[in-house]
């Protein structure tokens, strides 16, 4: 079985679409402050998906774009700007940083309540300690789980195996793993000896950004893989001269596994998902909070 | 090899004795509030134990002991008190608090400067994002790695199986273990085969307050192995009428260990040595601060 993370996203869209066209027609609508710093090209994209979604939704987005060498004390104060803003709910600053801004320094200015991205230490804390009522998820685990849900795979006695333990993906995965009552291993460079783990997997998920790493003899029969993996490969056959692949060789493993996401396809779409509800629900705190 | 925690906690002790000897006379000495609410024996003796420490080394006590019925309020109250007073530098609340009381409510409500358990939220994210320079971290997961480090036991690249993901300690030691490059797998109560996990490990650390639960069959030979675990199980034999044991049956599984935790006497007096460490920590960086 493929998951379909392209359908569940635009699913998601769909009933976002349908919940902000409900809100109150006098009130601002939900709004999306976008900061991106210099000229990557896969930067620019991913950005202007997030626009593309926003749109579709009835989300408003103001993109705060800076050049690549821009000030620390510049960049902070557009962030600033953001967090008082009323017409903006959630703020994103589009990742990497160029290597002169600290980037833990800019992430932490952004307030608790506009953080869609989940990376502020509170609400990292918070997820930490499975207190998940009032929190920001970071998105890719969000959607990975969601996944899962849309699936109906269940997680709970589930040995779940992580390839990464990233701040952004594979450390806040691994959390939201433990909190559903999955057995959670982790796995990272350091790992000796990992296809040992991985092929104990009962729910695979890779978050280490290696291009088709994953083999036929790293899973067990009927494995779950998940694949956050989004590596550009070269390819003279392909009109831009690459093609983006996952962590798992797609092909090799797909007859092993019970299911699968596909790259593109599969966590990709999701992440965006995940970043329009964020954006909604931090948009609702703030209307109770300010009712 | 057994891992004599009573004397590594000595130890420590001993350093923070004279480095709090050092410090300026005319300034006041690192301080701790200790809030006791009710009359259970082990809280009793936990804070009896903790005021000892207290009095050795050179920090200042001061507790505040609440009735059983006292209200959500006062007790609240208490702690803004404490939060506010220059003479406390750290503060403790003994748990477990009454049914009645909202226990994240109160556990949060303590300034992130003064948490010297490291249950504060930001604390908490700050450790799982790995910013562990200015944070206070959870006394008994850092006694456990203060433990495996002046054994020198290599944490890096190794198979940690921890049992056990309590808020307190298996979440946020699985955390500092992977911090420290390790392999990590998170067992607990819906684990299945959890035999077959721990076998793996090379080092085993069970947090689940199962009394003797782990055998010689549960580990494989060499693991390093941390009990967490204080349980009282009866025993007409004893003056009290009960023992302690750790969730680990010691004479069992100690012929296989390269290393192991006894109990009492293992990782229990280490929890207290790290208190001391946290307040003391907490009285430098305010002292940093208001310089």
């Amino acid at each position: 079985m493929i998951i379909d993370g392209l359908a569940i996203a635009k699913e998601i869209r769909n009933q976002l679409k349908e919940e902000i066209a409900e809100f109150d027609n006098k009130q601002i609508p939900p709004g999306l402050g976008i900061v991106m710093v210099g000229n990557r090209v896969d930067s620019a994209t991913y950005v202007r998906m997030k626009k593309r979604a926003c749109n579709e939704v009835g989300i408003f987005h103001q993109e705060v774009r800076l050049s690549e060498d821009v000030s620390q004390e510049e960049l902070l104060q557009k962030i600033v700007d953001l967090n008082t803003d009323t017409a903006i709910h959630g703020i994103l600053i589009q990742l990497p940083l160029p290597a002169h801004i600290d980037t833990n320094k800019i992430l932490k200015s952004v307030s608790r309540e506009k953080d869609v991205d989940g990376f502020h230490p509170e609400n990292v804390g918070n997820l930490t300690l499975n207190r998940l009522e009032d929190v920001l998820m970071p998105c890719t685990p969000k959607g990975c789980i969601e996944l899962l849900d849309k699936y109906n795979i269940e997680i709970e006695g589930k040995h779940a195996v992580v390839i990464g333990k990233s701040s952004i993906v594979g450390m806040p995965l691994s959390l939201l793993l433990l909190h559903r009552e999955a057995t959670v291993s982790v796995c990272h460079v350091k790992t000796q000896n990992i296809k040992e783990i991985t092929r104990q997997a009962d729910i695979l998920i890779s978050a280490c950004g290696q291009a088709e790493m994953i083999k036929a003899d790293w899973v067990k029969d009927g494995c779950v893989v998940i694949d956050v993996g989004i590596n550009s490969v070269d390819d003279e056959n392909a009109k831009r001269g690459y093609r983006i692949v996952g962590d798992v060789d797609f092909d090799d493993v797909r007859e092993k596994a019970s299911a699968i996401t596909p790259v593109p396809g599969g966590v990709g779409p999701m992440t965006i998902a995940m970043l329009l509800k964020n954006t909604v629900n931090a948009y609702r705190s703030h209307n109770t909070k300010t009712k």
